[in-house]
């Protein structure tokens, strides 16, 4: 793997903070979970997505584990949330921008870190979505919500498209921080539309004899 | 690792495309999750036993990840499952059967591949087990219910009693696709006449000092 | 890695022994599952934090698959707590005490691999205390509990402890049986203190803003 250049790098750290802020202020949110609760929470949700893909790319210990920058980062972006939560009027709109943001640059740079290990054009685009849904996947299991992937077509669509614009760019090579900033701009614009228009992909379709079944999960 | 031959690597993808279909319907029928819900969970049920035995026997990155027939069968059967979901009847039904087969398959694949790669015997069965109950769980987990391995003994079962034929016939090197077969028919009946007949194992004694604790949470 | 002193394994094997008491006694309290059910959860609680960590440092397969010892005393644990939860008149603090020491247990043995492993100080501590937290965090969101490291802070606090100490008396080269259980007991010690005192770290600030939203947990 060649070395990650510094632009590229400091988009990752970017979007391991907005991570960690927004795993913090589902925690506030969610549960209101203590101090340490809620960077936990924070750190998991930012180092989560990574984890899984340096897993799957057997790229092990994990860059984020070895880098001090990510997990103190990712920590710091808890804290934070923590100490703003209570001046945060908006707290909501706060998780749903840090989320996309988390989703629209973990996209690319799990695509980027797939295809460099030697993944092919597919596997390399799966592990973007991967990366990027990884971290909010387990921070929504871990505060037993049902995880945004799951929910809504239009978290793994922009994924998707974020890490399909970032492997055409490597195989084209044009790929750089330009290129990075334009594939997650993609799928920021994407995933941020879909919520203020109420996009959504196909249901599917009621039919009646299933109609009474229990639907639900939850106590 | 030998290559594997052609007979099993059939019947690995069999399994994958079941869970695949399961997957998807649980999506279904439990959350009635979108159209991209329905195929992500699918794609997790039919990957996610592999990955963590890919990963516990340190063969990474994940031989779903490395042959484009896994990840695409898993998505066409999540994508056939949303198709069908609407002309299926016996949903209940389908998302059993469909399970038990998988279940069955991924005792017996998961079980071989742990023992190529060097395990010895015990942990061998385990791996097995824990390859086929292994994405039910996280799907069972993401969709907010009590994974099925918890709630019923007649679940891992089954599961070790075809990991452990298999790892009998491969030291006894009688192992091949009839041999595969036949531990995965032990599996799948045990399995399926367990739940006809309602058999069970024994469940902990009810004591009166804990009667009134809370139960928790599931059906 | 150095071949791991007597001592030190025979530690590692008593937490691992107690945190399968402890996870198959919490199956029995929280779901009252199976026989099987119930080995099978003290099984992940016992094994689950050791995965995480053998995974993320890259020892693998995991120390606990390739020595018998781990995954029979684990499982063994699981069998007695089924047997025993009928005698077992207080039921909930031993779940309680087998947890800490499990924890205490963890954080040590998990830090001390982690810097063996050759991560750097920062770290090794933080995968001393996610050994320590791991299996306990997956057995609670299994039986879909919000996990304990969230809930409270005086439970990720004293695995920081455990294994900041761990860590100091490694680098200080007075590291042994000894110093191995000063530092699990100073964890021990702060846990159980923290819960006999209902210590805690600060809570999340209320604002009026926020105090009419849904405290639960979906949307």
């Amino acid at each position: 793997m060649r070395p990650e250049p510094l632009p590229l790098f400091a988009l990752d750290l970017t979007g391991t903070f907005a991570f960690g802020l927004n795993g913090a202020l589902t925690a506030v949110r969610a549960v209101r979970l203590d101090l340490v609760g809620v960077v936990v929470l924070g750190m998991i949700t930012a180092l989560g997505g990574g984890f899984i893909r340096d897993v799957l790319i057997d790229s092990l210990p994990p860059a984020t584990l070895l880098d001090w920058r990510y997990y103190t980062l990712a920590a710091v972006g808890g804290l934070l949330a923590f100490a703003l939560s209570r001046h945060l009027r908006r707290i909501e709109a706060a998780i749903t921008v840090l989320d996309a943001i988390g989703l629209s640059i973990f996209a690319v740079i799990g695509a980027n870190k797939a295809l460099d290990s030697g993944l092919g054009v597919a596997p390399s685009i799966l592990l973007g979505v991967v990366t990027a849904v990884g971290g909010g996947t387990i921070r929504d299991t871990l505060v037993r919500e049902i995880p945004t992937v799951l929910r809504t077509g239009l978290y793994a669509v922009p994924a998707l498209a974020g890490a399909a614009l970032t492997v055409l760019f490597l195989r084209a090579d044009v790929y750089g921080l330009p290129a990075a900033l334009g594939a997650a701009a993609v799928c920021f614009l994407i995933r941020v539309l879909g919520l203020r228009y109420r996009l959504n992909v196909p249901e599917p379709p009621e039919t009646s004899s299933r109609e009474k079944a229990p639907r639900g999960t939850d106590s």
